[in-house]
């Protein structure tokens, strides 16, 4: 297996990054001109140095442009409050995973690699629709189909929590205050944001993490 | 029908663009660096207009840099001769109409529109694995469920000859010297790569096109 793996600097595909070092060949992160990208590509090089491989940026900054969510710069503000409530769905960014499967299916076609590995998990499929199984079912069928090499996508936490996969990171030694979570983007996680209230959770007993409250 | 078209300016979308004319919202052309970008767009704008149709060119210049294809500027000669040979395959874009679906499905997603068209047709199947229809179907399934409201795609085309789109395009009184087809960008079309070759027998009988050859 000769991987790219779609890599955020967020804890779920950190700890996917360190499971697979042997056979990723490539990680590619996207700034698609979110409010938390710049603390997020931090995490991103700073673990893809730690294990010597290679990292790229791919710039889409045109989404903020055309696309609508709170998540992007410019674009309303980030709501408070667990991940079970609607208005998380402001966070949304519409197809965000389609694209960056298809362009990392691109690169990994055009550089003789045949595998692609993303970290969407079970508890993303209720509030983000390009995380459910039968989305990755899609995708992976026309990535099949539409690549000369046939590449092979693999979404190896669609079926465990994001507890299990820090767990999985605990017991594999991945330092988790080197990931980035917080949807602000602030030099410290706010605390309240969907987001940091399910990576308290996840990381509950182990966390490195110093939030603001 | 609310939808969505991607839209190069060359012949098959132009017809496809006149056949929807009611029903699309919203045109959409990516520019990721081909030598024929330039021409294309061109032809995009003129048909536009000429519909009063919103369009916009989705910049998708990291694609020059991190993909191989000869149809890139800067990346070798664009080979002359049918379709049928297997150099045409050099001039592949690796996944590309993955990616210009994705990133339409949320351009749709984010502006409240339903539908994305796209144009290829059965001639394509054969060099362009990203035109076959297994690869339609996944992406289909994959943006019905990777998005809130189910945005549906449709590729009209997709069981009918170019032949057939221009017989289609004729009858609708498409205006064939407004769309653009060769590879290799210049003013004129050069009448020897494949594009300019599959045109001719497209277009046979009332073609308006000037060819160099």
């Amino acid at each position: 297996m000769k991987a790219v793996i779609i890599y955020s600097g967020g804890m779920d595909s950190t700890v996917l990054l360190h499971e697979y070092k042997k056979e990723i060949q490539l990680a590619v992160s996207f700034d698609y001109g979110s409010k938390h990208a710049r603390k997020e590509l931090e995490s991103a090089r700073f673990n893809c140095h730690l294990l010597n491989i290679k990292h790229i940026v791919v710039p889409l900054l045109f989404m903020n442009e055309l696309f609508r969510s709170s998540l992007l710069q410019g674009q309303g503000e980030i709501p408070e409050g667990s991940y079970d409530t609607d208005n998380m769905k402001s966070t949304v960014v519409p197809f965000r995973n389609g694209i960056m499967l298809s362009i990392a299916a691109g690169i990994a076609e055009s550089n003789g690699l045949d595998t692609l590995l993303i970290a969407n998990h079970y508890g993303d499929h209720a509030i983000y629709p390009d995380c459910s199984e039968p989305f990755i079912d899609g995708m992976a069928d026309a990535i099949k189909a539409g690549t000369y090499n046939g590449v092979k996508l693999i979404s190896p936490y669609c079926h465990i929590s994001k507890r299990d996969i820090a767990l999985r990171g605990r017991a594999m030694g991945v330092d988790f205050s080197h990931t980035y979570s917080c949807y602000k983007g602030e030099e410290e996680h706010c605390g309240k944001c969907g987001t940091c209230i399910e990576r308290k959770e996840a990381l509950a007993g182990f966390d490195p993490t110093s939030y603001k409250v």
